[in-house]
């Protein structure tokens, strides 16, 4: 398979949106390294724009767009950081933005995309729902449909966190993130295969939605059937974009539980003194049940976000 | 008066303490801005080692001891981030570190004491209790005891959090700390003054414990009697080191209540995704109540800390 997304393209994702993102800090601990048995870096995209790194991909999505799709703004449907991030997306661009939100969707998030002026449709919290709202969105404005994650500039966006990991933490050895539908994971491994060809590229997985770990068991995408797991950023299915990328590039899944994710989670919070968001503690969450593996390397770990309500920790 | 402390001794702390301590990141937030009115610049000294700013006080002074105090070690009596900064530094240097801790702390700090190998000796809760405790392993150890605050060291220390924000970012307006015995706001008030003069410093004290703010009034210390805020850093009498330097070169004290810090500690969380305590908030619980002096500045906050117990949190 010849990839996708060259390192010219990543290159360009990153001058692109720099001037609309934060370069987040990458922090360190002595007392998580005695715990992990490794050096640990975090890179904390929880410090982010809206509080994620999903900003970086919905940026590059809608400043790649031309003029023409411009105009007509963009739509999506995510209950989640995707929603935020392409509503600031396009408040950045001054396009409109058009978010499919189920109606169950928590109040801070409906606010937080209100917040950016996009327009909310609601509708039933089903697939169906989602896809037929935003179709029906698309007929009638004629805005470009911008998926979270199964999407070439969305991928490229999210990839741009590895740069500047690597760029600011030059010896790293091992790159970790979380996997839900594989933006980031799949960016990160293509910005590793270019600038640091040595670095192995791992990912953390819930248990109660594990259809990477399984894909790359089979070689083929083995949906989620059901899902069931805290990191709730984490539900769905791996995209195929996404696979293709991740199973050629990445070396291994590693699969924890939820009671595993709220320990690493506690841990970040208290030692780190970051807000982390349940999916955002997944990769620290594998490395500590895998850390055998790592003993002494130097492990760079993306924090991808911070969204948590906090009113109902699970601490 | 002439000032206690120079710019070189400010500079030399600076570089004795920097190989120990992390230079910890400034955090902005648009979504923060918009609610100041302002441009708010966050230093996040909760992200410093032991996570609060006391690491470096208590690193300038150990570092600062001569070969022959090192070797017979130091004592401190305090229940909070010092005696953390005092165990860690004493650990770093390879001395011994006596800490005097009232039977009443909380476990998770003394656990973080004694993590750092630290020789504890309880006593009960009362002033008293804690410098004849104190006193008695001076003469039985001869180890030098170490002030929480009213000691130049401590407070050259402290202002090198000052030095860094500064440099990071040169066009500060303003400067905000909170005040509890004095030893960060004095070193920070000294290294602007010094380096930046035209910077005005403020500083943010809780209502229940507001001796700095009727000292300031009165032009002399006028104690606490009693103490009453969430605010639980904070809670001791400006020392009389501080005293002189702040009255001298700070421009006005700000006063909170609790409702007010708890508040700004919220948002503080949730938009930008860091864990503070009580105490780290209060300068922007300040900001926000008197906002008005502050239209369109470029403000730089000092967070002090962020040793808060997760399982008690205000809200």
């Amino acid at each position: 398979m010849e990839l996708p997304i060259s390192l010219a393209e990543l290159r360009e994702a990153h001058e692109r949106i720099k001037p609309f993102i934060h370069r987040t800090p990458i922090l360190t601990s002595e007392s998580i390294n005695a715990i992990a048995g490794c050096e640990v870096y975090f890179k904390c995209e929880n410090l982010q724009k809206i509080g994620a790194f999903k900003a970086r991909g919905g940026l590059n999505a809608v400043l790649s767009l031309s003029e023409a799709q411009r105009a007509k703004g963009v739509v999506t449907h995510s209950s989640g950081n995707h929603a935020q991030a392409m509503a600031m997306a396009a408040k950045t661009c001054g396009i409109p933005a058009y978010i499919v939100m189920p109606n169950t969707a928590p109040d801070v998030k409906k606010k937080a995309v209100a917040g950016y002026g996009a327009e909310i449709t609601f509708c039933e919290p089903t697939q169906a729902a989602r896809e037929a709202a935003a179709n029906q969105i698309m007929e009638a404005t004629g805005a470009t449909y911008v998926s979270p994650y199964n999407d070439n500039k969305v991928i490229e966006g999210q990839g741009t966190t590895a740069i500047e990991f690597m760029e600011d933490q030059p010896d790293l050895e091992v790159l970790m993130t979380p996997v839900g539908g594989g933006g980031l994971l799949a960016g990160t491994a293509l910005a590793a295969h270019y600038l640091k060809p040595k670095i192995r590229v791992f990912a953390g997985e819930p248990k109660g939605a594990m259809d990477t770990f399984l894909s790359m068991q089979k070689g083929e995408i083995v949906p989620n059937k059901t899902t069931n797991t805290i990191a709730d950023g984490l539900l769905v299915t791996v995209g195929d974009k996404n696979f293709a990328i991740i199973q050629k590039l990445v070396k291994e899944i590693l699969v924890v539980n939820d009671q595993e994710i709220v320990d690493a989670m506690r841990l970040i919070w208290e030692r780190m003194k970051i807000v982390v968001e349940p999916s955002g503690a997944v990769p620290f969450a594998s490395l500590l049940k895998y850390k055998a593996q790592f003993t002494g390397q130097k492990v760079g770990i993306i924090i991808s976000g911070g969204n948590v309500d906090l009113g109902k920790l699970p601490f």
